[in-house]
C-alpha cells in the first residue's frame, strides 16, 4: 500500500493543482468560475484561497482518499490515469473539513504546525475551507470524462446525500463535547463516526463506482467497505491515544492523555462508565469535564477505562468492524491483486504504530 | 411589494419546517437523511442543527429571496404553491451565510440580537451554517415536482456554479478587510458584491427558469437582473450607512459611522481615496485602518468622502444598476402585474429607509 500511495501522490498533487493553482491569475479564474461581470482581484484570491489551501496541503497528508478512489477505479476495470481529476474530489473535501473542524474544535496545531485559523486569522481560513466544499464538485460539471448525463446527476446527487450526513455526525460530536454528561449510547458513538469519518470514506468509494456505472448493489458493497473502515480507523485512532498515554506513564509531556485532557467522549469513556461502579463512573465524568487536568487526574481516567476492560472491548470491536469491512470486497467479483491491496487499508486500524 | 411578500411568509416557514423542522425525531432523520447505520442521536441534532436554525429564522428576513422566486415561477406560467419546497433552496442557503459571514466577520449582533456564534457558541452556530448549504440541496434529489432529470442535473450544476462564485467573493472581501491599504478599484468593489451577494441572487432566477424549462437566454436575462438588484442594494446600503451617519452629526451613539468604525473598503470609500488629494487620501486610510475612532474621526472620514462627491456618485451608479436591472426584465415576455413586481423589487435600492 506505502507503494501505490507513493506512486500516485505527485499526480494527484498535480490535479489539485490543475484545480486550484498554487498561482492565481485571471486566467484561471475565468476558465474555471467564469469571466468576472466587472473585473476578479487575483491577488486578493491568492492570499484568500490559494495560500492557504496549498499551505495546508503542502504539510503533508498521505492523499490515501484520492488514492483508494484510484485503486476502486482500476478494480472497476477503468485506467485510473484518466480519472485523476475526479480523485481530487474526497482529497479537496477532506481537506476542507479539516480547516472547518479545527475552528470549530479551537485545535492549536495541524500536521505538526499551527492550525490554519492561527495563521490566516479564522475569516480566511473558515471561508478557504468553506470553498473546498464547492470547488472540487466543479469537477462534475467540467466533466473531463466525458460522463453521460446519468451519471453526473448520480454523483451529484450521492455528494449531496453523504455531505449532508457529515454534518450531522459533525452536529452530534460537537453537542456531544459541549454537553457535561455522559449520556451517549455505544451505537450512537459509531453513527456519529460513520457519519462524519464515514460518509468521506463512502463519497470515495461511491464516486468511482458511479463514474465506472456499477450496479447499485456493488456502490453499496464498496460504501459500505469505506464506512466499516473508516469506523474501524476512528476506534483504533481512540484505542492509540489511551495506549500510547498508558506507555508514557511517568513520562508526561504534550502528547500525554490528548482525548482525556479534550474531554473526548470516546467508545471507551462510554465503555468505562457503563461498566464502572457509579462512584468511579462520576469521577470520569468529572476529570473529563474539568477544563484542565493535572497528570495524576489523567493517570486516573486511563485507569477507570483499562479497569473496566474498555481497551480490550474497544479493540475487538475495531478488528470486527474491519473483518466486516473485507467481507463486503470478498462479496465482490475483484482480482486478487486488488483484494489484498483492499484488505490492507483495512489492517492498519489497530497496528498503524506498532 | 409588502403584500406578496406578507402573502407567501407563512407558507415558506412551514416549506422549511418540512426540511428542517422545530422538533427533531427519529421518523424526520431517517425519512430526509436516510436510516441510520447504527443509532441516531436525536437530542443531539435538536440542539445542533434545529435549534439555531429556528432561533434566527425566527428573528425575522423578509424571505425574499423566496418570494423572488415564486414570483418568477408565476410568470413563467407555473403555479408557485407547487414549487415551495424550492423557494426554501435560496432562503436557506442565504441564511446559512449569514451565520458563517457573522462567525468571519466576528458580529456582535444579528437582527436586533446576538449572533448566533455568541449564543451557541462557534462550534455549533458554524456546522449549523454549514449543514444549510448542503440541507436545501437535497430537495433536487427527493424531488417533489417530479423533474425530469435533466432539469435536476442543470440546477445542480448551476447551484455548484453560483455557490463557488459565492465564495469567490467573501474571499474577496475578507482579504480586503484585512489589509491596510485601500488598492481596489471600483469594479472589483462591485465584483465582490456581485459574487458574494449578487450569486444568491442569481440562485432564485436560475432556479426558477431552470426548473420550468426556460430557453437559455430567458435564464440568463432573469439572472442579469436578479443580480444587478443586488448589487445595488449593496451600494445602497453603503450609502445609507453615510447618509444615516451625516444625518446623526451630534447625537452620534451606535450606529454612526458603522461602516468606517468597521473599516469598510465601500464604492463611497475607493472613490473618495481616488478623488481627494494625497494627504487627505492618506487620512481617510488611517481612520479606516484604526482599531477604533473617536466620533470626530468619523465625523472627519465622512466628510472626506462628502467633499469629493461620493455619495453622489455611488447613488447614480446604484440608480444605473437598478435600471439595467429593469431593462434586462422589459426585454421579457411578462404581463404586466409580474413587471410592476420585478420593476419594484429594484425601486427600494436607494429610498427603502426614507
Amino acid at each position: 500500500m506505502r507503494e501505490t500511495l507513493a506512486k500516485w501522490r505527485p499526480a494527484i498533487d498535480e490535479a489539485i493543482a490543475d484545480l486550484i493553482p498554487r498561482e492565481i491569475d485571471v486566467d484561471y479564474l475565468e476558465s474555471f468560475f467564469g469571466e468576472a461581470t466587472y473585473e476578479y482581484d487575483p491577488d486578493g484570491l491568492q492570499r484568500a484561497l490559494s495560500d492557504p489551501i496549498w499551505e495546508l496541503l503542502d504539510r503533508g497528508g498521505k492523499r490515501w482518499r484520492a488514492v483508494l478512489f484510484l485503486v476502486f477505479i482500476d478494480a472497476f476495470g477503468e485506467d485510473p490515469a484518466a480519472y485523476l481529476p475526479y480523485a481530487c474530489i474526497p482529497e479537496i473535501l477532506h481537506n476542507g473539513t479539516i480547516i472547518v473542524d479545527d475552528v470549530e474544535d479551537e485545535a492549536a496545531m495541524r500536521r505538526g504546525e499551527p492550525a490554519l485559523h492561527h495563521l490566516y486569522g479564522e475569516d480566511v481560513a473558515l471561508n478557504a475551507g468553506n470553498a473546498m466544499y464547492f470547488l472540487p464538485l466543479k469537477i462534475l460539471t467540467r466533466d473531463p470524462a466525458n460522463l453521460p448525463a446519468d451519471r453526473r446527476l448520480a454523483a451529484y446527487e450521492m455528494l449531496m446525500d453523504e455531505l449532508n450526513r457529515t454534518h450531522l455526525g459533525q452536529g452530534m460530536d460537537i453537542c456531544w463535547h459541549n454537553e457535561r454528561d455522559v449520556r451517549v449510547t455505544p451505537e450512537q458513538y459509531l453513527e456519529m463516526c460513520a457519519c462524519k469519518t464515514g460518509c468521506l470514506g463512502r463519497i470515495v468509494a461511491r464516486l468511482a463506482a458511479i463514474i465506472t456505472d456499477q450496479p447499485a448493489e456493488v456502490e453499496e458493497a464498496v460504501a459500505r467497505y469505506a464506512e466499516l473502515t473508516a469506523v474501524a480507523f476512528q476506534i483504533g485512532d481512540d484505542i492509540l491515544d489511551v495506549e500510547n498515554s498508558l506507555g508514557r506513564a511517568g513520562e508526561f509531556g504534550k502528547e500525554f492523555g490528548n482525548d482525556i485532557r479534550e474531554g473526548k467522549k470516546t467508545l471507551l469513556v462510554i465503555h468505562a462508565i457503563e461498566k464502572s461502579d457509579p462512584e468511579r463512573a462520576r469521577r470520569l465524568q468529572e476529570i473529563l469535564q474539568a477544563d484542565t487536568n493535572t497528570d495524576e487526574e489523567v493517570l486516573e481516567a486511563l485507569s477507570i477505562i483499562e479497569d473496566t476492560g474498555g481497551l480490550a472491548c474497544a479493540r475487538e470491536r475495531a478488528l470486527d468492524l474491519a473483518a466486516e469491512a473485507r467481507a463486503e470486497i470478498d462479496g465482490l467479483d475483484f482480482d486478487p491483486g486488488t483484494v489484498d491491496k483492499l484488505h490492507e487499508f483495512t489492517e492498519f486500524v489497530i497496528d498503524r504504530d506498532a
